[in-house]
């Protein structure tokens, strides 16, 4: 007989803020961050009851509490399914971009490979010094907690594990000039997605009633609220869900606001040592430093 | 001390025609297919040696025979990473889609769930059946064996582990009309990538010289040779592997010939129940069935 009882259920509800650590310990865990009160960003979090179990299946909050000494991507890479991102979904993003309001939802991907955590660089490869345009994009990620497809908008949020703040970090001439249309080549390099700082539960958040910023070594360069996307994130998963499979463990970018340097006057891009805090109402900030590599990496 | 010897290493080399298939002893096995002297088609194979182990760690051909029933995607859904594929890599079906030749290789992604295997039918969806525009076509998929990253063109075909011949199903509507200008939802509903029917060892095989065609209801509809790549596979995987990592386990669709439905004239559709085979020389075939769905699947 199985020792996990009604009791034991009612002790250990679901995760309220997921986050995914290497602890003082010298270990790597998942936990739900303790946040002192009044506090939203899960950043600030210095210590989390640990989490065990699979995140997509049985699993408990423990009353074991850890430090944190360093936030990780909140997904492990294996627990991580497929990256998709939609493009120009800010009316004055769109705008600024030069491109017309999307009848659809426009989806391009990133590579798991590209996500990092909420305090990890970005690293700016040879290739991706070339040319111009690197740029910063603040986004809502949406996570998917449970298997799905063919969802209707009413049912969306359901399947949502909960929501995270993501840098959908992009080069423009790699993404428009030199991508024959396609913008994937200067979005996905290793690192490109930081993100986090934990994983928000959807019963918390109203995902379309958020305040959502950028700041660029301090200043703010983006300033928005989700209330402005295009496709709400119900409607994206409709749209993406139909036909298609979602895996729990697939994120969603959802498009970026107004603000990108690329939509500047005039153009503003990313340089070594610049440092990007995207922040994300409700959830909290993560803060990357861009780090233009010297050489070619040796893998 | 490991029973694993230097003898037993010897005996148990690398899969050539690495398989996964359903057994008739009801079991999902990896195995290494046992083809009759003269045949290459993988296809045609009706028993493997099973191969025991992890197929991108340790692993043994051993000399136990199962009797194949059918053929599956080559790859456990667990053992893929990242799906890319090329676009407008053969310069007579560039021409025929009205692009210029790209001037690097342009990227795009389709989702692990659109794998399927040698037999699978093509699932059309409702919001696939909407517009007009769907489309075979046949690529060499080149299966990532070992991580890599910032690999030269010299050393790529190093970290290949095999090729297998895909068809990159495309609703031509939602690719070019209805995506904003991104391919990637008209190329990714689930099931719309069939592959297989395995993967044959890299050593075995010069990508470049391999004549690849695709079969309409018995009709030769796409007849060409991988000599006339853009970016050959070398290129390709050099290129992809700047300041990205390449997972083992990732695919790379290469991009397809002239003669798929939308270059001809009149243009050709499949409707449902056609039968499409691709074919790669040194390969095989897969043969899959265009099966509309009557109503919205329920998951």
């Amino acid at each position: 007989m199985p020792s996990f009882s009604l009791t034991s259920l009612l002790r250990t509800p679901a995760p309220q803020r997921l986050v995914r650590f290497l602890a003082k310990d010298g270990r790597i865990y998942y936990g739900d961050a303790l946040l002192p009160r009044g506090v939203t960003n899960i950043a600030q979090a210095t210590q989390a009851r640990i989490v065990r179990g699979s995140i997509f299946g049985q699993h408990t909050v423990t009353d074991d509490v850890a430090d944190i000494r360093t936030l990780l991507s909140p997904l492990a890479p294996e627990d991580v399914k497929t990256v998709r991102c939609l493009g120009l979904n800010y009316a004055l993003h769109a705008k600024e971009s030069g491109m017309a309001l999307p009848k659809y939802p426009v989806l391009f991907y990133k590579p798991a490979t590209s996500l990092a955590g909420a305090h990890d660089p970005i690293p700016v490869p040879p290739v991706a010094q070339e040319g111009e345009g690197l740029d910063y994009e603040c986004e809502l990620v949406a996570v998917i907690g449970k298997t799905c497809r063919d969802v209707s908008e009413a049912d969306a949020l359901n399947f949502v594990l909960g929501y995270a703040v993501g840098n959908d970090v992009s080069h423009r001439d790699w993404q428009i000039k030199r991508g024959g249309g396609q913008w994937n080549v200067g979005k996905g390099f290793d690192g490109w997605a930081p993100w986090g700082p934990g994983i928000v539960a959807a019963k918390l958040l109203d995902p379309q009633t958020l305040n959502i910023s950028t700041k660029l070594n301090g200043t703010t360069v983006q300033e928005s609220n989700t209330s402005d996307m295009i496709f709400s994130v119900r409607q994206a998963i409709a749209f993406l869900s139909r036909g298609t499979t979602l895996q729990a463990g697939d994120l969603i970018f959802t498009g970026t606001p107004s603000g990108v340097g690329m939509g500047r006057k005039p153009q503003l891009w990313l340089k070594d040592g610049d440092v990007v805090e995207v922040s994300l109402e409700g959830v909290g900030s993560i803060v990357n430093k861009v780090e233009f590599a010297k050489e070619k990496s040796k893998l």
